[in-house]
């Protein structure tokens, strides 16, 4: 069975729960304390250089990109695709999902939001301002491309590729009290999501390392 | 023909010149002055909304990020194809390439650093300070994943996916004078591929917007 390393709340890792769940692949959640810096541990790193969650452990391989991993769990396991077949709408899939993954993970992430506090002595609230206006430049303009495509509860027929990569992004910028108000594409797919089991079994809330879980 | 709507040193913008000349694909480049801010005017961003470079015109179609039109040109035109054809090479070839395009180029961006100088007051030696910390941060596990794979020239037998992200990272960050004399991998990759006349044509240097071009 495959085994997924990772952290309730990192978005990455959430992303491949859901990719698993949509998929439905087996696999068993392996907690990584980011807290403690477990994935800075040479246990860890010699397994995955990068020292970053998600590791996915599959088919003999320790996988450490979450991006490659859904691409690369696509082409291994071709039933319940994430990405469309139609080769233009495998565009649009990607064109927004890589937007949130490569504009938006990097800014956002654990290791930039340190150095903000610790190398310039930033505080939350001017973290805060961060990591909202590095939301804004990159929702706003997805919001925009939602439209002109006409989305109706998810980008396709079914949650796939690119609604992966959005929930997690969604649920962290309400961590960090983004309005969503003029946003109702991303918020109708959002809570179209939230509606389906798979979307509530990979959400944050529900995982094993998560110490506020009911 | 297909234009290429980009900015000579923009590191996506690069990728794309490379990955169009390893393909053999006849385009026209089409330049964007990033530095009156052309990419934000009215006329781009109705073609764009995330106001960014490179913008592919190709097949009827505005497509907006780099990573999209990488795995897009390499399904709807499969000859010279950038990722090899095995499964499991071609996650290898994606894990070190998004690497790259997740975890390097936001923070890197020229939209964070402008926002470091004018929102935090930060000097072009602070800047470059926090260029090398994320540089280091990715490349030395990078490197460290390519001495595990036991790398040649190439990832692979030829340059493709993960040598179109790797040149323009190491480009840039030798405007920002990134040490690599600990990275023997790279290097040699990188000098592998700018011996080739597909990197020359794709460089910085050898294009019409850039004003120190010879």
């Amino acid at each position: 069975m495959m085994k997924l390393h990772g952290y309730y709340r990192s978005s990455t890792s959430y992303r491949l729960r859901i990719a698993l769940e949509l998929k439905g692949l087996d696999y068993e959640y392996v907690p990584v304390n980011l807290l403690t810096s477990e994935q800075k541990g040479q246990a860890f790193t010699s397994r995955n250089p990068f020292g970053s969650v998600p590791l996915l452990e599959a088919d003999g391989r320790d996988r450490a990109q979450s991006m490659a991993q859904l691409e690369w769990l696509d082409e291994a396991y071709p039933e319940n695709p994430l990405l469309p077949a139609d080769v233009e709408d495998r565009y649009t899939a990607r064109e927004l999902a890589y937007a949130i993954a490569t504009e938006l993970h990097a800014p956002l992430n654990l290791p930039v939001l340190k150095y903000l506090a610790n190398e310039y002595g930033k505080s939350q609230d001017e973290i805060g301002v961060w990591y909202r206006h590095w939301l804004a430049r990159t929702l706003e303009p997805l919001e925009a491309r939602l439209a002109q495509l006409g989305t109706g509860d998810f980008l396709f027929d079914k949650p796939g590729f690119f609604e992966v990569c959005l929930l997690p992004q969604v649920y962290n910028a309400q961590r960090f009290a983004f309005d969503f108000s003029a946003m109702p594409h991303i918020t109708r797919i959002e809570q179209a999501c939230l509606a389906l089991p798979a979307f509530q079994r990979a959400h944050p809330d529900n995982q094993i390392d998560n110490p506020e879980r009911k």
